[in-house]
């Protein structure tokens, strides 16, 4: 590329979380450049943040002026680049005042990190979600209910006249994770695969049972031993049941409710299903950047350009 | 050691499960001397078996004859050395003339491998477990009642008139070991650590709400995070959380019945305070060999010696 002809960002929007990093080089308001990368909160040390940003940013940093580098999630905590502190709900969603500076040592960059949110009872805590929520109430600003981000720790969320009422974390996610491809069942349980109506009965089951999430778990071991049961269906079984007794939980949440459910991948449409088939009213917001949007709109704020 | 005076084994008693193996070589009905090594079923191939085996047992295989070689566990499964086909439910355990027969390539060993117990419908399976109920059933004939199997894989066993007729497996102890060292909960979760107090409410309060588990195992981090939960207290809770909540599936078994714990580890304690908790007759077997008592009831029958 000529240098005369370079762009370089106006600003960047980062969202660094415990598994891997996703950033947005901005330019006039739109995306000039986006990234990906798996190094995630859990395989750094605090020393190799700045690093990871220049390598990535380089190019794209003007050397004549200084970058604002707008950061959610992980990066945020107390094993992270440095610390913001959590808001305590309820509140509305972290804004640009809210967010704590980092010293830099690469002159072009003006890093900040917004905080998550902390519940103090029930305790729990949130840090990436709050910016997703910031970004779908730019899209909706009247939203008065209940959203659920599924994830590695599944989020509900209680929104009214703007802010976060309460939330509650289910670790459904990550017990999928583990259980299907680091426990017994890693033998039985597929990679991909889904069906509709495997996933309702398994979801039904559980929600009939609770109690007895950990022996159904073995059984799909025995029934694919003795009966041959497909790793296909061993999986879907899998995640209806998790998602299943996370429903049961979750039901102060959704009972009488509408759910909108952020996220356009299988997991998503997985709690779709779920709760429609408990009568629930869902909408879905796929849009697949909505961390994008929560940064665009805390940066645009404080350029007065919202 | 002078060759004149070494002393063989008349035969060799094995447990080979998936994680580990355990041996013990008898000399007139005594041990005379025992092993351990982590070469589980897990990490092997159907090769390895025999070098395995030829390796630990060398210098104490008399070369001018053949030694049998009693082998309970995964070692019989489809993934192990040779499959040896389960016994079906309701039946006696395991005996001499159930076991197949190994081919080997040193002629001093003549290997023979028990089977395991299947059960149709609810769909469970058994391997290795089976000679430890052949072992508790040589010391005490007349048991009548549920003896409970606590490990990676918790059985829960129905005894009578010396058939095991029914039993059920729960995935709790291999849900705790991912949790407290795979999860995000490894932050939070101490290594060791255990008050009976802590533990008996975190069993009360799951099996008072089965549903929350995934919620409750997050709190555990969320507390942690904002209110100093100790890694020491996580640890019990996790423990209290997912045995209570096994608890609750297993009553059909344990309710108004006598139960006997098998184990001498912490693991054991813990589900004999669970149960002492809801009011259960529980006794503890706390014979640390009772594989051991299994394999030497079995070979002990051929020989003519019970």
């Amino acid at each position: 590329m000529n240098e005369i002809n370079r762009i370089y960002g106006d600003w960047v929007a980062v969202d660094w979380g415990t598994s891997n990093l996703r950033y947005w080089v901005m330019h006039s308001n739109e995306v000039i450049h986006s990234g990906f990368s798996s190094l995630g909160m859990k395989n750094l040390n605090q020393d190799s943040y700045e690093t990871i940003l220049v390598n990535e940013l380089n190019s794209f940093l003007n050397p004549s002026k200084t970058t604002t580098v707008l950061i959610c999630g992980m990066a945020g905590s107390r094993q992270g680049w440095k610390e913001a502190p959590y808001l305590s709900v309820p509140c509305k969603p972290p804004e640009w005042n809210d967010a704590v500076t980092v010293e830099c040592q690469d002159s072009r960059m003006s890093v900040r990190i917004l905080p998550g949110l902390k519940q103090p009872n029930p305790a729990d805590v949130i840090r990436g979600e709050e910016t997703q929520i910031k970004g779908f109430l730019a899209k909706d600003k009247n939203f008065d209910g209940i959203i659920c981000l599924p994830g590695t720790h599944t989020k509900w969320v209680r929104l009214s006249a703007g802010e976060i009422v309460n939330f509650q974390t289910f670790m459904t996610g990550e017990l999928f994770a583990l259980l299907s491809q680091q426990s017994v069942l890693k033998h039985s349980v597929s990679k991909v695969g889904w069906d509709e109506r495997i996933f309702k009965t398994a979801v039904n089951e559980i929600m009939c049972d609770n109690k007895l999430l950990a022996t159904k778990l073995f059984s799909l071991r025995g029934e694919s031993i003795l009966n041959n049961l497909s790793d296909f269906e061993a999986r879907v079984r899998l995640s209806g049941y998790l998602i299943g007794l996370e429903l049961s939980g979750s039901r102060p949440y959704w009972l009488g409710e509408t759910v909108c459910v952020l996220g356009q991948d299988e997991i998503a449409m997985a709690y779709e299903t779920g709760l429609k088939s408990q009568g629930v009213l869902v909408s879905r917001n796929s849009n697949q950047d909505i961390s994008l949007d929560g940064l665009k709109s805390i940066y645009n704020w404080q350029k007065g350009m919202n």
